[in-house]
């Protein structure tokens, strides 16, 4: 595979249609998506219009929203008919939404009718939420046929569902009553009725329910599948486990560029411009700025020690650098507890309990070694100023340790995400106070002030 | 559910077992958990003891292991038996795993045989690979029959398989020839033979490729499971999608861990003990320690510009907290774009190019405003002051920007984890170099040195 990719444009060059047409064949989407990054328009304007219908339509919903905008330009009419055709419903929404309003209308133009339809309703619903989630091509009967009636049933549907491992059961006004697996159709005598087999307690989740919540509902049932119901708990489609690993995959990269201290969508940064990066990560940048600045009237308000005592100043950025370490840690844990339901508000005593422990061992590590290093390694201060910075930044180290882990319990138990205060601000956070802390303690071994 | 957790402790006193069976198996797994944390040994044993065998089994696979221990020494051998005769053997073999010498013991002489066996292949593999994953219950036949057999074979024996969804064909020496889905089965003709139905291109995994690895193969072919071969290609067992999505979230949870500057296991918080912490988060935050004193070095070699500029102290924290927020922004970036596979290092001229527009821009505005900051905000310092601050910051903004892209990409080349380049690492570094450029931007500016 390593092999072909760095070699992909020779063998390209060297094949004729019908020769590259059955090497590609023989790859997996995902190999053919690894390829695709070293084309350039020409190229892989060639290798599309090689694949069957079937494969267009799912490789290109694997692309960036340029090269679908480029594909959709340079495809026949004929060729996007095809292409659409074998397209599943909620990737054709997401398509949709992702190209700009010109193609946009020529895609419309050459859908199917049915496609449209069913595009036109996926479209009503808010695509964070389940309902963006999910495709109307489920596998739905009534409970009063026959196992035997089922099974002839989705043997003769199957082409048009998404899923037909799980069968849901509805009533006359299409509400959910149960699901059964195929598996138990499979295991169940020929003759049995639906109603007697199927699983009345179906686990489902409401069109509006966020995705984040409905991932997790798959992911707690270990489900295939999980049925949408509307509000008056008919049956609206079915979200699949692929679509929830992409939901997990998303989420976690937010988290992950919110402890990054950037806010804003989760777009490729190849495909973002200068703009976009620069919205994703100003509007942070600023708020912690401003909030850093306060350091600024702190150390202004210590003036006259840090003249009497000049060598505080020398280790200013390593206590507040090493008090942020600490707040970071204990909110990180305390932001992946809460996250995974690991952790609730009521553990708030075990917690502060822990973190004074936790605390004061690293507390106390890291005094003794600031100390030590302090007497011993150059610039070299002495004993008395070695002893202030040691207990100094152990006091910084323990609160900081705590705090760090009640401001996100905090935040949480308001309401709101605790991801805010991930690392950057909770050292912003810390900066402040723990530059206080530090000069206070100095004054009172000091005897300054 | 909200109001059955809060009063469960009284539904508990309330309701007889019969009564209380009843409500219970109403409940899903889900909501079981959910509602155990909520009580004292004596309640969780009543209510395990009201279990099915199959809910049991499958409860106990999502306890803590404090909880797995305590169940398996309070229940009684036949209790013991015929929850562990229910258990999916990847399930047991995480169980093995996860308890203490004396109480393994006691579960292998209330195994089956036949699960021991099972338990015996499966704990030859690391658990971290592939092979540590799957369950060997998979479904195979042999090519040369026909779908009708197929299907009889299937129903037959669907009771012992873990997924029947996808069927694998082995030759006579257990080696992976093609796969067929049960859909396709269901949609061909009885009479067609599997050979000519199956998918001859099968997606595998070796028993020794990572877990992250394998995860990333599943989710990229939306498949439902994997196979897993050894070396001479022979069938090994399968892994099952909720297993790979297991994966997935703890592997979110060691990278966010890694961001917030802690290693070692991703354990539960409240199940760790203090020393295990202080293990998790010591090791990381004395080496930053240590790195971080070369600040001090840093700020001593400038000493007679600080004593000539002593209004530059003022800006130490905003200074290096502002350039570590900037490189920890860059190297989030490029972190998560490696690990999803949408970055490489070939794209090192376009991500400088991009670095360098973006640092620009938001080194720019952070300077305007750390300038208009200093000038009209109290403590107040000098239009030369407030130059210096602000052009310095500039300086230290777009260098960091652009060396917290570069250095994961040059980690990622090198072969390591760019991760270890997240957060704190990445403002360690910047503290020491930023410190120097604002010490030596402000001499130049200032005409001192």
């Amino acid at each position: 595979m390593q092999h072909l990719l760095e070699n992909i444009k020779e063998y390209m060059d060297m094949l004729d249609d019908t020769q590259l047409r059955t090497t590609v064949s023989e790859l997996t989407v995902a190999e053919l998506i690894e390829v695709w990054d070293f084309l350039n328009e020409k190229e892989k304007l060639r290798l599309f219009l090689l694949f069957d219908h079937d494969v267009k339509s799912e490789f290109i919903t694997e692309l960036s929203t340029a090269d679908q905008e480029f594909l959709i330009v340079e495809l026949s009419e004929q060729a996007t008919k095809n292409m659409l055709e074998e397209m599943r419903p909620d990737d054709l929404v997401d398509l949709i939404q992702a190209i700009s309003p010109e193609n946009r209308e020529s895609l419309w133009q050459n859908m199917s009718e049915e496609s449209r339809r069913e595009t036109e309703f996926l479209l009503r619903f808010d695509e964070d939420d389940a309902a963006g989630l999910m495709t109307p091509r489920y596998a739905a009967i009534q409970g009063d046929i026959t196992v035997d009636q089922a099974l002839k049933f989705i043997r003769r549907t199957l082409d048009k569902l998404e899923t037909i491992y799980y069968i849901y059961v509805v009533d006359k006004l299409k509400r959910l009553t149960g699901v059964v697996s195929l598996k138990q159709i499979l295991a169940a005598d020929d003759r049995a009725l639906i109603y007697d087999i199927m699983e009345e307690h179906v686990i489902y989740v409401r069109d509006d329910t966020d995705q984040e919540e409905t991932a997790k509902v798959l992911e707690d049932h270990d489900l295939l599948a999980l049925p949408v119901v509307d509000k008056f708990n008919r049956l609206l489609g079915i979200i699949t486990f692929d679509d929830v690993i992409d939901v997990i995959r998303e989420e976690q990269t937010e988290d992950i560029y919110k402890m990054g201290a950037m806010g804003g969508n989760t777009d490729s940064y190849l495909e973002s411009s200068v703009p976009q990066l620069v919205l994703k990560r100003l509007p942070w940048l600023v708020i912690l700025l401003l909030a850093g600045t306060i350091t600024t009237n702190v150390l202004s308000s210590f003036n006259d020690l840090i003249l009497a005592a000049s060598f505080l100043t020398l280790f200013i950025p390593v206590i507040t650098q090493t008090g942020g370490n600490c707040g970071t840690q204990s909110s990180t844990l305390m932001i992946r507890g809460l996250a995974t339901d690991e952790l609730h508000f009521r553990d708030i005593w075990k917690v502060i309990g822990k973190e004074i422990m936790v605390g004061l061992i690293i507390g106390l590590s890291t005094g003794v070694i600031i100390f030590l290093r302090g007497l011993f390694l150059p610039p070299g201060i002495e004993l008395i100023q070695a002893i202030t910075v040691g207990i100094s930044l152990s006091a910084v180290v323990i609160f900081a340790t705590v705090l760090g882990a009640l401001v996100p319990l905090m935040i949480h138990r308001l309401g709101f995400d605790p991801t805010v205060a991930a690392g950057p601000l909770m050292s912003t956070v810390i900066d402040v106070i723990g530059l206080t802390i530090y000069f206070k303690v100095a004054m009172m071994i000091l005897g300054i002030g």
